[in-house]
């Protein structure tokens, strides 16, 4: 069973599937187009957010880093004027560190993400989509293409963007197993993420889309849109930037060729039908994930998803 | 006014010489061929030494690393079995955070040198020897050639070695300014430091021991060898094993050709003569620096010491 995961939305479904299906029988492919190299240091926020989240270590407050973290090694950075608008505690410094080592000693992503997820005693596979690098653009009106981090931290996504792309994706290649992996699935999860930035980028790795779009029928989606707007982040905004309908049926657009069912909260079972209307098959259910219970939950309606899928 | 300078001795003479003399007026030129890259950051253990120490925020218990540092970092890094051999404590992170940020921008070290000892408040001018990268290698019985830190740190230094070079130094630039700065200088001091692992070095980058060999009326050295013994770390060891007399008559020798004058402990007043035989002016003086008062005492030893040179 494969899950197609960003960050925070990721994370939180993944803790539920983890309780309702054997952990091992899972594997997460995580964006990596968020990517970013700090102080030499090669931060990657999507994989860590779901690591840490899994092993039941994460700050529950921001939904990404530590909990329990402290903040020296930033405060000195202050003396010097240093760039300390992303913020990195002081432990999961220590994550970034030993990645960029092991990466310096020609490890791959795959093989060093494994050993962060074991060291936190994960039980399910955790993959980077691609051991290449992919960093994902956007176009802003007042500065031009900057980083995604510069957009979605320093600039905190409160600023108009009119195009977002995923520089490097045309000569990556899917980690290796991955493509597989989409082949063999008996269902893919397309979780409730960013569609545009987190899962954009996964679909986007040359060889990703196809092996999706191929197993259509045994992909189930969640959508990140509740009520016309993003649970969290800019997905909302830059849905309706880039010309899409900031709604779910605006999301059953942009999954249907890779999709054959979406999973819609309650909030929205009005719009089920004008899903259905797009081409995919629409489950309307509870999908707010605030803590284990309601993330186990919208767990085993993916897990069912496609048997209730055409009874929506 | 120069000062030729390693870590923790060099660092104590400094602090007595910016007592002693205007501060502005001192350029320290540090070694930089311990500087190491872990974790993917530069680290350069002399230039903070010395910066950390002039700042007065360093460990007082070691000599090096800040004062009250917590090490969050570290310990996270044994989660994944990371490189914890080589401490970095939380706050000292962001210095080399910031190095390595600023070096990825395109900042030369002695530019970035230059920003850090002006965050801490310095006023004298800490120069790298090099913007080039150099490395100092050691030859052990055990493990081959291997690099500086492993053989300091990891090895704790208790460890035979047969050679000593200093790799990249063929192609090293002495940092701009430098050359001009030791033909011009009224006195260039060579600090208590180790002569092999933190002089020999700085001499060893092309241009640099010319230049300061064409002043040596106006160089003193200040032994750190005392009563036959190093004060700290493996200078005697490594003097004796690369075949050189362990005493201020060995480092008189090693010394001779760029320095007019010796500053010796008065527990090894009973060598003077042998060193004067050597062809080195010899001035005996406490040279043990336990504080700033006796580091100031040093200080006003070595800025007189071409003067008193020819009495001793």
């Amino acid at each position: 069973m494969v899950v197609l995961a960003g960050g925070v939305g990721a994370a939180k479904l993944l803790t539920g599937l983890v309780r309702a299906h054997p952990p091992h029988d899972l594997l997460a492919v995580v964006n990596t187009a968020d990517d970013t190299v700090l102080h030499g240091l090669h931060v990657s926020p999507d994989l860590d957010t779901v690591v840490y989240t899994l092993a039941g270590a994460v700050n529950p407050d921001t939904g990404w880093g530590l909990a329990g973290e402290t903040w020296q090694a930033m405060n000195a950075l202050d003396r010097y004027g240093g760039v300390t608008w992303f913020r990195l505690g002081d432990r999961d410094l220590a994550t970034h560190m030993y990645r960029t080592h092991r990466l310096g000693q020609g490890a791959d992503l795959a093989a060093v993400t494994a050993e962060i997820a074991a060291a936190w005693g994960l039980k399910l596979a955790v993959l980077p989509v691609t051991n290449d690098r992919i960093e994902t653009k956007v176009t802003t009106a007042d500065e031009g293409e900057i980083g995604f981090q510069d957009y979605f931290v320093r600039r905190r996504h409160d600023v108009a963007a009119s195009a977002v792309r995923v520089a490097g994706s045309a000569r990556a290649r899917p980690s290796p197993g991955l493509v597989e992996a989409l082949d063999n699935a008996r269902l893919i999860i397309i979780a409730p993420s960013n569609p545009i930035l987190s899962i954009g980028p996964v679909l986007e790795v040359p060889g990703v889309r196809p092996a999706v779009a191929a197993r259509r029928d045994a992909v189930v989606a969640v959508s990140p849109i509740v009520g016309g707007a993003a649970l969290k982040g800019p997905a909302g905004r830059l849905m309706r930037e880039l010309g899409h309908e900031c709604s779910v049926v605006g999301v059953a657009r942009l999954y249907r060729e890779v999709a054959a069912t979406l999973v819609i909260d309650e909030a929205d079972a009005h719009l089920a039908d004008s899903v259905e209307a797009v081409g995919i098959s629409c489950v309307v259910a509870p999908t707010i994930m605030d803590g284990a219970e309601s993330a186990t939950a919208v767990a085993r309606v993916v897990l069912g998803g496609l048997a209730a899928g055409g009874s929506a």
